[in-house]
């Protein structure tokens, strides 16, 4: 049986009581190199611990996946996928993009998921079969949108220097083509590809805990998600999300062209 | 005689029903290329309109200096400078890091300023003396901090692909050494930057209405924002912000040495 929406507000609410007191503490990022404890390693472990409890407790029988504590049954038929802050980078720096991420796998695909951004308040999930934003705004459905085509696009992508190799060039072939990109806001920018405001997320070297929420919120709202080689994108490495299945096509096109 | 703060609340307020509606309101891009407005630019213009209507009534005695509609009296003793939607590729492709900038300026000089981010509600206000913020986690006064030297900094800037010339290699010569660097979130940076949440701000081809509103917000929190030749700022171009008086002479050498 699949865990409800409820769990999964249960999840992110407990999260966001370890995360949000830590965003923007002022604690200088010198005292990490001073031997103590910095915010972000603190409101991950701490987040992911109490996501972990909470599961263990209502499902014992799950397996479980996370960035900061150990792998546990990961060969189960369900198994929950955890980033407690994705995009530590921009928690460090004051930017509200980073997101906690809770993905839920049944034989090893992503089935339903979860990305909350506490800060602003925006809360993604996708519950098996729609995807659903909830934030300052209001709550409604979201769908992918169809941009038309690569010259039409908003590309995002965390930074253009994790690229390495061949994949410099085919990366940057897909920039040169559309008519905006923007760098930086990591699982952000997936939960605005499944709500129809961005087009396109080209990204490399992830892990499966990165994508294994934002998979079936993409799915779900009408996008597609895979590596670059057209497979499954749950093992993470380098993925390409889209709005419409003709943008996927194109995009990935060029970036296995020569 | 100064505008007082809850002038500027007024204007950030009016400015605020213009852009928030528009912003993700799912008018696709592709509309601009058929002919008709896109909602950045019909944002941007309505909520200048509102916003010179308002000081117009209020102080018809003030020059102002705006982005989208024509300069008016620029050489009086007080000078409004506004940016109604700064960071419109944020505002376009829905991130919550772009800003309405309202500045005031004494004999050419910037000595009020504030920053609102509609969506988040924070807002970062200098009233001549101090800076403040006010967003979902409270109200509090704001400083920027020292974070004891460029290997420690968090850089911002809003592209790398913006520098030309001789800045490309200067640029990259700061960002090789700080501890952190982003890219992509204009206005907001100098804002983290007075909250002392972030250290270092470079950028250049500023236009005088993208840093009016922000060199008091800075000033007044205890930071230091110049041209890259160590000029003032109101002028825009290649600018500089830092949290500290020595990282910002650090970094300034940096960009001047050959």
């Amino acid at each position: 049986m699949r865990p409800d929406r409820s769990f999964f507000n249960r999840l992110a609410d407990a999260a966001k009581a370890e995360t949000l007191p830590r965003f923007r503490s002022g604690l200088s990022v010198v005292n990490k190199q001073q031997g103590g404890f910095d915010p972000v390693t603190e409101g991950d472990q701490a987040a992911e611990a109490v996501i972990r409890a909470l599961i263990e407790a209502e499902f014992p029988e799950h397996g479980i996946l996370g960035e900061e504590h150990e792998d546990v049954g990961t060969d189960r038929d369900h198994v929950w996928v955890i980033d407690p802050i994705d995009g530590t980078r921009a928690f460090i720096s004051g930017v509200p993009v980073w997101g906690t991420l809770i993905g839920f796998q049944e034989k090893g695909r992503s089935v339903m998921g979860l990305m909350d951004q506490p800060f602003t308040g925006e809360r993604y999930f996708a519950d098996g079969e729609r995807s659903w934003y909830s934030g300052p705004d209001g709550e409604r459905q979201i769908r992918t949108r169809d941009c038309g085509g690569l010259d039409n696009a908003i590309l995002f992508s965390t930074s253009p220097h994790l690229f390495k190799g061949p994949e410099v060039a085919r990366f940057q072939a897909v920039q040169d083509r559309v008519k905006l990109f923007r760098y930086g806001i990591d699982c952000y920018a997936y939960a605005l590809l499944a709500a129809g405001h961005v087009d396109l997320v080209i990204e490399t070297v992830l892990k499966p805990y990165d994508v294994g929420a934002l998979i079936p919120l993409i799915e779900q709202a009408g996008g597609v998600v895979t590596t670059w080689d057209g497979g499954r994108p749950e093992g993470g490495g380098s993925i390409i999300a889209a709005g419409s299945a003709a943008l996927h096509a194109e995009a990935l096109a060029m970036l296995n062209s020569n």
